[in-house]
């Protein structure tokens, strides 16, 4: 079957940190998950990821997700190929696609196209190329006129190849009984000692076999990153492409400064996203929200018409028709209902807040669960730790939580009950019931005089 | 008099919202917004606005400032301006202008030139006109020795036509009678069926009017947008000459990311704005104050030398000399006086803060009368809803309200007054006094033990 | 000895504000701060800096770290140096360098090899110059095949000599005892009735002396700014460049929008720093930490594998491995010790925070010092302020305080004591003690139900 294999063994000396190229991210994702995202959307299921530096910081990713092989000596792309031997020979009946993991914007329809063009042409191997508008440093595309007459690098280019602007990805398609032959011919006949894939090429041409290029419409196929500035470019470059597909989509910006939003969020039309919103992960937003300025969403879904305002939201869902914010931490395992009203200085967790429900300010709502209609007031805490174990507290439909009420957890408030403002709940309160714990008020007149006077 | 058509029936299918296309916001404010702002800056004062898509939008935004026609099915320009017949019927001595609802950089000074030179070229029709660098698509402008010799659409033009960078910005002055005239002279007979206002210049030429064209010296009177991208691109343009304006006033910008400020607001000189930063409405600040990071003013005024630091304020007045934040929130109907000082992690709704207050965490004052130099400490809340209805607190000068109180409203703190940490005052406190409500404080000695062994 | 004068007296009328040119602010440092620094780094330790306008300000800047010079009337860059005879004159072995204090950019680099360059030619003047795209409104320089002929102004120029990119960036060497000689040369008869000091280069070549130009690699030591969006130039490209150099050190940065990284921030490899991240001063981060979003540090020491979460840090130090936010305010004076956790909603001030002690929400600790592996509970507040003076709370290694607990400063708590939640504790609890203050919690049954039927 038609399989990929995908160079990972790379390791990045200009980003200065222990971690593989590949494994650097772009948009919050692995670059090698961009490029076995693409392998996948494209039906190619048979991957083979050859590692290197720090293999097993890639192998711990994977997981059993596709097949690795290792390379112990990084000794050029033609001998990580070699390194794949195995998985090739393990099923050599259709064609293989030889990737970069450090250039994450191959996509699956490059690679669709490329591979029919492959078959149509009877190529042994097929070049995927793109024209650029800068070229230099890349090796070009000698193209005749039933294929390619080879591919000459920077170095080697004339005055006249150096002025072509189609240029190597260094993505390939090879038959892959050819390829398994090729990558015998390969020498590291040359100044680094290395054998490189390109070589495959001028081998297959001398041989007789035919080589072609496909030319990608999606210019950026070529890009990688060696540095963090190259990495800064492309996740530019990535950024803008998923604002430009929300806004197809009918969501606003009125300035896109400070948004990240990453490729797997969904947002609905109507919505508008403000300044400094970062949104990640398994992230869906309904229709006509506003979500911003400043607010972190991850792996959340909200609902329609929902406002969070400077707020930060995770591994949570807010249904449709909250407003949330200025100033509000919503962390793991929170569900929100309908309706409610979460103001400033709010941390909720792992909690359920009812329909309609409102916590305006100042309070910590923990491993609870509150009921539809309830107002919470000012102050509010449940004190859902004894620093031993963490309990749960539950408040009833239509209950007045009092201001700097301390609910001592486990803790069950009924239906329509009310607490006094600065009562410590230590016992369960039953429907319609006030619980209140208040000392008695004394006056000291002219307290402040002598405070002064003595002092 | 003089009088303006502006053609607001239009739908922005790609927008993916049920809005009338010029009822999309640039800067915060529709683009019809935009375009009836230049209008009566050029003192037209007698103004229909056509609407069509979602009319009832439009009528609703505009009330009785102005006229209305309605257009039911949607036929072209030139239909859209037959829809406003009876307003031109009622008033012909003078001249019309026609423009688009959703092209919002027009301008009083391109209006008012323009009609000048319209009534000294004693035109019939004159083009509101701009050079572009890049004409693709728009009609352009064909120049004779003493007017124009009409108007070539992109797909009629030869290749010489294409090459001219003048051109119609869909904006257009007639002679009023001659309006009228030429309204009924235009045909639907082309591919799309519609009546189109361009064709006027060729039949106003055609019957031996002149017509002229005015080049307006704002290129950017020419564009409009499609899509949620082309409005960003009108927010970005606008948002820039806001800035730009800003600083030629002498406000200061280390950096404009995030930083979006409407036309409406107004900035003191020597004033700073950082990033994140955005003002909205009839907001208007001061000199010398330090504004952001993250800071979001909506309608309300700052003082000179104030600092705002990541503070959200709505609807309010702060004095100058006031410091607030980082993390404070500002609620619609308050005011803080002079020297005063806002910590962190605080709400002030509805309420006035004295000269020199300090509010330094944690707290909520809402609906409240604080007096000069009074001491809130931290965490202290007025409870001023009792889950019925919301009443006052009134704290006298030089207060000193203790960490962690809770002021039952409605409730009166006198001058100089005390209140000890943790007390909830449900009465009165005179001038002077201390009010204190604390239990006994109980020490277990060996609890933790106890509580351990138990474990 | 070699030796630099400054000039620094203009105004910068376009920029709104009483404040000398040279004061504006680039990346938070004076444009003087800038060029002396450039000075220092030189080696130049005898400097001069002419103050003229708001003179003040500048010599309360500069204190006693270099001489100064008073020009009364403003009458030309000649003049100017003028005021810096007797400083000239105190010194006249070597070579002085005339500096613009309002050119923030140049370096150290071109000071040293410009001034190799000017012993070397043995000049009497050597002109400081760049190359730039657009010369327009610079003066060109008129090379020779040995030296320079000659400088010529915009308005001087010939169509030929426009076309030179060759600049003046306003700064020279000259031969102190040449200068003293050519400033007594220079006359104002000219349309401003200034001295330039420009005219002494035609001066020496005119009397015989030998006048060079050094082209400095760097052709931004040309930039200065007149105006507000001037200064927003040189401040995008001071931020760019120190981004760069980051990058270039391993420091990670998906989108810099609103990010400001001042000069002197030190920040280790494997750091990323997230959108609208404010970092100023004294600033050292160290590797492997996630900065943001909407962080501002300020003079302060951050650890190894920290995490600051919208977070405002001043004049502190964050140990390794430290997780803070979000909405966290730590004001100067506190240390927060390796691993312990600050969540949200909290202040911290002039405290220490011991190792692993957890503050996971909405509490104030200042004025404390806190112990290790502590708890404190959400709603805690250090009452460390009576009216008339600051004191401090101590709390032992494992302590848990219980919510809402207020600790009346002066007051200890002993190692492993708990304290319930809503106690106020007004005296020293003992290692392992529980303190509890609360009183008797009554539930009134049915007391809704009798609320509502009142009203």
């Amino acid at each position: 079957m038609d399989q990929a294999v995908i160079l990972a063994g790379g390791q990045g000396k200009r980003m200065h940190a222990p971690i593989p190229k590949p494994m650097f991210k772009v948009l919050g994702e692995p670059m090698l998950e961009w490029v076995l995202g693409a392998c996948e959307q494209a039906k190619l299921s048979r991957i083979c990821v050859v590692t290197g530096y720090e293999a097993e910081q890639i192998k711990a990713y994977l997981g059993d997700r596709c097949e690795t092989a290792y390379q112990a000596e990084r000794l050029g792309t033609g001998h990580a190929v070699m390194q794949a031997l195995p998985f090739l020979n393990a099923d050599t009946d259709g064609n293989t696609l030889v990737l970069c993991g450090d250039a994450p914007f191959i996509d699956s329809e490059t690679i669709a196209d490329s591979l029919a063009r492959h078959i149509k042409e009877r190529n042994a191997v097929t070049v995927i190329t793109a024209k650029v508008p800068e070229p230099f440093g890349y090796g070009r595309i000698l193209r005749t006129d039933s294929g390619i007459a080879g591919i000459v690098e920077e170095k080697d280019a004339t005055e006249e190849q150096r002025t072509i602007t189609e240029i190597n990805s260094g993505c390939y398609w090879f038959r892959t009984p050819d390829l398994i032959g090729l990558l015998g011919s390969i020498t590291n006949d040359n100044a680094q000692k290395e054998y490189y894939l390109t070589d495959t090429v001028a081998i297959a041409l001398k041989n007789g076999l035919r080589a072609g290029a496909f030319c990608s419409k999606n210019p950026d196929v070529v890009l990688g990153a060696n540095d963090r500035k190259g990495l800064l470019t492309l996740n530019t470059a990535a950024r803008m492409a998923v604002l430009e597909k929300h806004m197809a989509n009918g969501v606003g910006f009125t300035c896109t400064d400070g948004i990240i939003i990453e490729r797997s969020v969904q947002i609905g039309a109507g919505t508008e996203i403000l300044p400094g919103t970062i949104l990640r992960g398994r992230t869906v937003i309904g229709e006509n929200c506003v979500i911003g300025p400043n607010t972190l969403i991850e792996n959340s879904s909200v609902g329609d018409a929902v406002k969070l305002n400077e707020t930060q939201v995770y591994d949570s869902c807010i249904e449709s028709g909250v407003s949330v914010g200025p100033y509000v931490h919503v962390r793991p395992g929170s569900r929100i209902c309908s309706g409610a009203h979460i103001g400033d200085f709010v941390e909720i967790k792992n909690s359920e807040i009812g329909e309609g429900t409102m916590i305006s300010h100042l309070a910590y709502i923990g491993d609870s669960d509150v009921g539809k209609h309830v107002n919470i007031g000012c102050g509010v805490v449940t004190v859902n730790f004894d620093g031993i174990r963490k309990t749960r507290c539950t408040i009833g439909d239509h209950a007045f939580v009092g201001c700097n009420t301390n609910l001592i957890a486990p803790v069950s408030l009924g239906k329509e009950c009310y607490t006094a403002a600065g009562t410590t709940v230590t016992e369960d309160v039953p429907d319609y019931a006030l619980a209140i714990d208040r000392g008695t008020l004394t006056i000291k007149e002219g307290y402040t005089l002598r405070k002064f006077a003595k002092k």
